[in-house]
């Protein structure tokens, strides 16, 4: 047996997250270290290293939640455009970023995983967007 | 009737592209000023601005033509990760970018639509990915 991934852990609950969605395949919870505020993640529950090795239903239930999470960022955030990145080099856990955005500068901002993450700000993020 | 998109002239034929994959409702061709070598378009032959409004049919026909492609640049590149993205800027026509590279430096590399296309190189790479 693999070790669990970060990611599993969060599925299980083992390590907490800010939670916005959840269905038998994929799960969604705002990224810790946002590049714009409505930063999401949207995971698959099957642990496997790269989104492209999913099996295609697993796949398909992953990019579905991907397209609810981006309507409902869009309409929460009232920002005009939605992002989304696969990258795979940083948690091999096949993960999708969602991230809402008003201007393209807004998307290259790094990541600030120098600092604590804002849990108060997450928190109050994650329950306008829940669904 | 809106007036046809730089994509829908690809998609008519009206506009000469590298197309590397079509079926009845997608089309994947190569960007002609690609981030890295092998840098391919997928776009929907519905016309509409941002990928998030598709409906849901043309939505994961859209998608699935991304596994397929990652899948084959992934193959034929030899590239260990491949990167997807949606931004939504540029063309007002629903399309996702499939980016095969080995090292995350590769991924920000501008895109240098200062200088004409490479139409040799494009042909030979698209001759070598057709599926």
């Amino acid at each position: 047996m693999q070790e669990p991934s970060l990611f599993t852990k969060i599925i299980t609950g083992a390590i907490p997250s800010h939670k916005i969605y959840e269905d038998d395949r994929t799960v969604a919870f705002l990224d810790i270290y946002p590049v714009v505020e409505g930063h999401v993640l949207v995971i698959s529950k099957t642990q496997i290293e790269f989104v492209w090795d999913l099996d295609p239903q697993d796949y398909a239930a992953l990019l579905e939640t991907v397209r609810l999470v981006a309507l409902r960022v869009r309409e929460v955030t009232g920002k005009p455009y939605v992002a989304q990145r696969v990258i795979g080099v940083d948690v091999p856990h096949a993960h999708v970023h969602v991230i809402p955005f008003a201007q393209t500068a807004d998307l290259y901002t790094p990541q600030r995983n120098d600092r604590a993450p804002d849990h108060t700000a997450l928190a109050a993020m994650a329950e306008k967007l829940r669904f």
